[in-house]
Order: C-alpha cells, then sequence, then structure tokens
C-alpha cells in the first residue's frame, strides 16, 4: 500500500489542487473586508502578482471574484469594443471556451485552429494577421489544460505585437511557474486564477492589464458591471477595497500562497520542481506502459494526457476508484478526438508523491494484468 | 476594557462577518471539485438552500461563483429577455444597483424610487403596474442594506405575481432569518448570498429559480457564460459537478454553516437571536444619546443604521479605531441624505456580545464627552 501515510489525500488534478497547510490555515480568521488589514493584504495581493511576471513598471494587477472563466471573460468585456475584432486561436477546450465567451458578449471574432495535439503555428498566425487589418486583438489559452499542451508564448505574442494587435493570453495553467517576463513583452492582458501553479484554493482570478490598455479603456462599451475589470481597478485605486464583497479568506489564502510561492526561489524554482515531478510521473507511467498523447517537445510539465493501455482494459472510472482508495485523485481526461485521462504535476507535490502514486497504479494495473500484486 | 478576551474580533459588519469557528474549519480540507465526495456536499447545499425557504417542491437553488452583485446580475442576464422590461422598485443603494445591472445587460427598465427611510408603498406599485401592460417583472430589495429598511415582501410580491408578472427579490441580507414561504408564494427568483444571515464565509451567491422560470429561460439571449445561470443548473442536473470550478472550501464552508443553521432550530430561532441582539444594541446606543435613522416600524433587526451624536463631535474615522482597538469593527453608513454609521447585528453573535460593544461605546463616548473613565 503506497498511499500517503500522513492519511493527506493527494490530488493529481489541474485545480483545486494539494495545498500547503498554511494556505489553508490562512483562511481560519474572519476578516472586515473595509478594514486597513485587509486593505493591506488586498494591496499586498496585487503587487505580489506582478512581481511574479515582473510587470510591476507596466502592467496593473486587477483581481476579481470567481472562477478563471469569469475574469477571462471580465478581460474580454473590458477591452474588445464594439468595433473590435478578435482572432482566437485554439487547439483544445480552453481556446473554445474563449469563442464561446466572445461570441455570447456579441463581438467580433475569427477563429483560426489546430488539432489538440499541435501547437499554435507562428507562420501561419503571421499571415493570417496581415491579411486582415481588421483584426484588433490576438487571444489564445498558454499552456492548453485539455491535452497539456504547450504553446509558444513568446512567437504568438511578438507576431501580433510586431504588427501592432493587442495580446490576450489565458495563462491560466502557466502564470507562477512558466516563465513569463512581462518586462520584455507588452502583452495587453494576462488572465489566471489562484489555484493552479500558486497553489492557492479556488474563488479568484486576476487579469494582469496593460497600463495603456487601462488608458484606453471605454467604459460605457462594457455589457457587464460584475466584470467590468476598469470599475474593479478603480475601486482598488480608490481606497485599496474591493467594490463588492470580496472573498476574504480566499484572499488571505492567496496572498500566503504568493509569500509561499517567493520563499520557495520564486517561479524559477516552482518550475524545476514541477519538471521533476513530470519526470518521475512520465518514467514510472511508461515502465507501466502508458504512453503520453503529446510530444515530449511541445509537452509543458503542468498536466500530463496518458493514452489508455493497449493490452487491457482500464476502464477510467473504476482505475479512478481504485486509485481513489490508495490516496490518490487523477482528473478524466477532455481530448475531443479519442480516449484518455490527465494527471496534474502541479500543487504542494514533490517527487516522492509521484513515486508513491507510480506504485499505487503498479497495483492497480498489476491487479488487472493478473500479476501478484507485491 | 469591555473587549473580547477570548482574543476574537468582533465584526459588527452587513458581511463578511464573524463566522462561527466549524464554519472555518470545514476549509481546512483540499477537495477536488469532480470527486463524488464534493458532488455530495454540492448536492446537499443545494437541498438546504431550498428546504431554508421551503421551495424543494417548487424551485431550483443554483449556486454561482463570486459576491452577491454576480448572482443577481446572473439573475437578471438569465430571465431577462430582449422584449421584456423591468419595474425596479428601489429605497436605496441596493436597489439602485439592480438598475445598473440591468442598465448594462441593455434590458428595459422603469425606476421606481422612495427616499432611503421610506419602504416601498405598494398602492403605488400596484398603480405602476395596472398602467403598464410592458412591464414583466418586478425586482427589489428585501432589506435594504444601506439603511436597514424591511420592504414588505408578501405583499410587494403578491401585488406582482396578481397582475401576473414575474416577481426577482434580492433577498441577500434577510435570506436565512426573516421568515421568507416560497411554498405560499410563487416567487420567480430569489437571490442571496452566503455571508450575510447563512453566516458563512464570502465567495458564492445563490439564486432560487421557480421550476417555471427554468423552462421559460431563452438561452441564446443570455449576454454572459460566466453568468448563465441556465448553463450553470444545467451542469449540476447532469452530473452534480460545477460547470466551472467552484470555491471547493468556501463551499464546505457554506454547508457546514447551513447544517448549523438547521442545529440552532432553523430561520425562525436565528431571527429571534437577532432580535434579542438588535434590541440590545438599541437599547444600549439610545442610552448613549444615540438616534437611530429609521422608524422602529421599518427597521429589521439585521443592520441599523444611526446617526450622529448631537451633543459631540464624534468623527466616523476616529469612532472606528477606537472601537477597532476595544475588538470590534463597525461599518461606515450609505445614506446619500446625511452622516450615519451602521452596526450590524448578524453573525455568530449573542446579546452577551451586543453588552460588551455598548460598554466599549460607553468608554469612547465617555471620552468625548469628557465624563472618567470607568
Amino acid at each position: 500500500m503506497a498511499a500517503d501515510l500522513t492519511g493527506r489525500h493527494v490530488l493529481l488534478t489541474p485545480g483545486p489542487l494539494t495545498t500547503q497547510l498554511r494556505t489553508r490555515q490562512a483562511m481560519l480568521k474572519d476578516w472586515g473586508s473595509r478594514d486597513n488589514a485587509f486593505v493591506s493584504i488586498t494591496t499586498e495581493l496585487r503587487q505580489r502578482l506582478l512581481s511574479v511576471v515582473n510587470a510591476s513598471a507596466t502592467h496593473v494587477a486587477i483581481p476579481l471574484q470567481g472562477s478563471g472563466t469569469f475574469v477571462v471573460e471580465a478581460t474580454f468585456a473590458t477591452l474588445i469594443k464594439p468595433d473590435d475584432k478578435v482572432l482566437i486561436l485554439s487547439n483544445g477546450a480552453y481556446g473554445e471556451r474563449m469563442i464561446e465567451i466572445v461570441r455570447r458578449l456579441g463581438r467580433a471574432f475569427v477563429p483560426l485552429r489546430w488539432p489538440e495535439h499541435q501547437p499554435i503555428d507562428v507562420m501561419k498566425l503571421n499571415r493570417t494577421i496581415a491579411q486582415d487589418r481588421t483584426i484588433s486583438h490576438v487571444a489564445f489559452v498558454h499552456c492548453e489544460t485539455t491535452s497539456g499542451m504547450l504553446n509558444p508564448l513568446e512567437q504568438v505574442a511578438s507576431v501580433a505585437i510586431g504588427h501592432g494587435r493587442g495580446v490576450i493570453v489565458d495563462a491560466m495553467s502557466s502564470f507562477g511557474a512558466l516563465p513569463i517576463d512581462l518586462s520584455a513583452l507588452p502583452i495587453t492582458a494576462i488572465v489566471a486564477s489562484s489555484n493552479k501553479c500558486l497553489e492557492s484554493v479556488p474563488g479568484i482570478g486576476f487579469s494582469i492589464l496593460h497600463k495603456n490598455a487601462i488608458a484606453a479603456v471605454d467604459q460605457k462599451s462594457i455589457p457587464s458591471l460584475s466584470l467590468d475589470l476598469y470599475d474593479q481597478w478603480r475601486g482598488f485605486e480608490s481606497n485599496g477595497q474591493w467594490r463588492f464583497t470580496p472573498p476574504v479568506q480566499v484572499v488571505a489564502a492567496l496572498t500566503e500562497s504568493l509569500r509561499l510561492l517567493d520563499e520557495e526561489g520564486g517561479p524559477t524554482e516552482r518550475f524545476k520542481r514541477y519538471q521533476r515531478n513530470f519526470l518521475t510521473l512520465r518514467t514510472g507511467m511508461e515502465q507501466l506502459g502508458f504512453r503520453m498523447f503529446l510530444d515530449a517537445a511541445v509537452q509543458a510539465p503542468i498536466i500530463a494526457t496518458f493514452l489508455p493501455l493497449e493490452d487491457i482494459n482500464l476502464i477510467f472510472e473504476e482505475f479512478w476508484i481504485d486509485l481513489h482508495e490508495r490516496g490518490f485523485s487523477i482528473y478524466p481526461g477532455k481530448l475531443t478526438t479519442r480516449d484518455s485521462f490527465r494527471i496534474g504535476c502541479i500543487g504542494a507535490l514533490v517527487p516522492s508523491d509521484f513515486d508513491a502514486f507510480i506504485e499505487a497504479c503498479r497495483e492497480v494495473v498489476g491487479v488487472k494484468r493478473g500479476a501478484p500484486i507485491r
């Protein structure tokens, strides 16, 4: 029995994920949302978010209540004007979600799609932008949680910026671990949430908006009060408070988790830990006969998509239960084209957690293959 | 020194407020949002929300990520079609916020206003509805947190329903304490949040929608993906899961707080406790020379608005600090017409907390009046 002996249940999911106890303990206090102590936390949170992507001089951080999707929608609702048109690059479910968001908002868009196993093709992007001067913004997902695909952030953003277009990036599952340096790359908006590589609990997202984008907002064209990031930003700037009741405990937890990120050595060190987690996972799973969906060259060490075994019929729901009994939660696949399942490498986890997970998989697969249980 | 000796800081605010430790401790665990254990919590949450207002047979409960304003907007976005028109009854800031929400959504509306100290006039409402057949819905705030005003829910809803119009109620600061019985009153939508009379932490709201309203939704006219309550509901009904990442700890805390409401004896007993809190507060404050803004007949025992003392110049910011040092957070006023401050009577508080608060006020006011500190 390789399950975690501390009684901790290990979430191998893309978030909500396994957090540190210190992060959860930050939620044990009641905070008055307009008290100075909480205003200080909000200010620290906003500053720390900018530091993660080296954006303190160029951007502003605007946290928003809700899940990641809420703040993706809020970013489009705030920045995209009725005369704008968004080129949406999609190679997975979260690119498709951007399309649905912009469609609902009634703004013009052009989708440009690739299969789920192919990264965004920068040459094709370049040709598409060059041919359509009405495209005002390019939007894409940095790390597609659908597959684990890493899209080439710098190249995509550079092409769009080179053509003078705005750039909106869903960095939901990369922010805090994969290298993003906004001081070198004047991206219009980077959007992410509390509960992925920042390793906090879910409940807020945030948009890191370029100061030029804030200055260019046309507030009367924003079709939502709740999702108006300009108004949200003005609230923070005027008195340090949230416009509408913030989830105070979730805000305190995210601030604590950003302190923990700092203590770990920042995104560089966190990325290295996730790489070690991922390599431990991949090596172990391949020894058990599992193959990965993506080529190694485009695989981010964030979430890994595995294909079903070919020699035995491993039903996902049964596999999930067998592993859950051993202390691990895995995640269903989201590919449109074939069966798969996913294992997250992120959260407050280290390679020994993945060693233990591989042992659990070895047991479960061994039983299916008729091998003796060790 | 009358401050709370347990070290607990007492929030006398309309929320986020003082919660029970058991509610906060429910946040110490990491939950996989698609795991069966969490699906069970969500199911229990939705059932318990319906029970609070006796709506299990007639309505569905749809929790939504975000603050109360998010779910008010989501309710309008989901229910109000392009051809509809909303009569919005307003006697405070939250009535005005409804107007702003509907204006942003681009839907037709008519405002009908009263001063902040006057409840909604049902006769005038009746005449207005009778004269305008294009009004499809009537919307209003049950307990106006601006002042503490209790609007006559049953009479307002009965008039609107009698004319065959839909009724949307912002019951943010009444749900869980003031009597609401939806089995007797087929209200279209009741909207509230986790962090007021349910005494949980902020981070989710919910809309209790009549089944007929769900059946009549025209999904293609909903201008937002995040705020689409119909899609949110379909998610819950299809597999018991949230469409988009839920704030798992906040959901667990709200479920725990609903168990605590049950253990207390339900909304009836909670209302009695709030009444005792309010009477302790009012009696004590009046002895110190403070006068209330509202007439007793329209004052809910939820939040009390006090006028400044007439004999001394009590500056709110100083008063706030003096009381904060003694362990209490009070709340600024929100009246448009005159200076005031507010004291919440809700949260995990009992009359002895208000006795202690009155003692703290007596000290602070005594110093200002030049009396010796006892």
